[in-house]
């Protein structure tokens, strides 16, 4: 299984009046996370009127075990844990240090972006997202 | 078990370039039927510094049934579905006309604001959240 | 000049670690603002491939008068002050009960989807908006 | 006066359904401009509970150019125009290679946290910021 690695750092706008990273916030840090693992591939994820794929969200689960604060640097792990025939289970930690702060699992499908029918993820997707050979 | 209501339409803001609601806006969402349904309890969510509760989200689940899109009116269901001993389980449901098109749950813990240890719910709120006499 | 008006009440998300309205936030308040005058006119803002209006925003200025807090009760004036041949300007002001806290100006200009080209404003958005007869 | 530059590129969620980035996103580029360049000298903007200067921010005036897209990258050059007594004047070009897509102004006031009496700008500030020497 592949690793795939972001970097960032928790913007203010990112933060709430408790003081720590407000809990829509990382959903971004996420959907960044998801791009890079997919771009490694060569492929664009959103706004297929600009040639990415549509691969929208149909289940996330977000566990916070520990807050960010502002300015706090962040490293995204993003493995995909399960290909099925359309759909595509990502596993994210977010990590300040060595610390685990928050994790997620996202489930996304492959759509046609006309019909809105599922498609077939693509064998190179599976073979380089999963580290078959 | 209590159903609290609330109304709103999906802003310009919360779309994103694949041209319906972007999944990290629900949340937005969650957290003003959670608000609102403390409301009626006479008690603040957020901003212990202005006298409300912290609540730290500890856990959340969100299914994303149908797209919303821009200036849908939505209604969001919000009740209470299990009080634990510091824990509130929330299970959210928002809904286009009689189409539900995100479910989530949320967990979230009562902290002591200063020492961030967890507190006992208070008896009124189980009485209230959960319907019980 | 008509004055439309609409309320809300700030959310948890919109405040940021200096525990006030982070200064994006307000524009989500101005779109809200923008949206519920030209409805007023049975027109539609946003999104043109579901029968809206595209207004791309060219110029913005907001000033910061007063912090607003989470959950704030909120009141949005807006009116339109001048319309050119193809731009329309709003001016907007957020109270807070009887305080002002924030002003802002926008700029908009009314195109074409397909082209982007510049379209003349109708006459009767004109007599609407700015309330001449 | 000196230059400073951040990169990023275009958020998923930073898009709306007009396809291209939402009037309110270049905001958190700015503020990550100011960030940038503040660090630079060794100070950091921000959540003042953390060791952050506060400097709310007074007045904001943004053109849009030219259209931003998903996952375009973006260069933010981020200057200081003018250091008054206990305010700063930040100019911002936002770039797509060799198109200037966004500018902005910002005018922040440097406060004390506590009593958000304004301070006078520590001179060390001025040099840096503006290149004097």
């Amino acid at each position: 299984m592949r690793i795939f690695r972001t970097r960032d750092r928790v913007a203010f706008g990112d933060t709430d009046a408790s003081g720590i990273l407000h809990f829509a916030a990382p959903l971004r840090y996420l959907e960044v996370g998801e791009r890079e693992a997919m771009r490694t591939l060569g492929v664009r994820v959103g706004d297929f009127r600009r040639g990415g794929y549509e691969l929208p969200r149909v289940r996330l689960t977000c566990e916070y075990h520990h807050p960010l604060y502002y300015d706090d640097e962040i490293e995204v792990l993003t493995r995909c844990e399960r290909i099925g025939r359309s759909s595509i289970n990502w596993r994210f930690e977010i990590y300040r240090g060595s610390v685990v702060c928050v994790t997620a699992e996202m489930t996304v499908v492959l759509v046609d972006s006309v019909t809105r029918r599922p498609l077939p993820i693509p064998d190179e997707w599976r073979a380089h997202l999963l580290g078959e050979h």
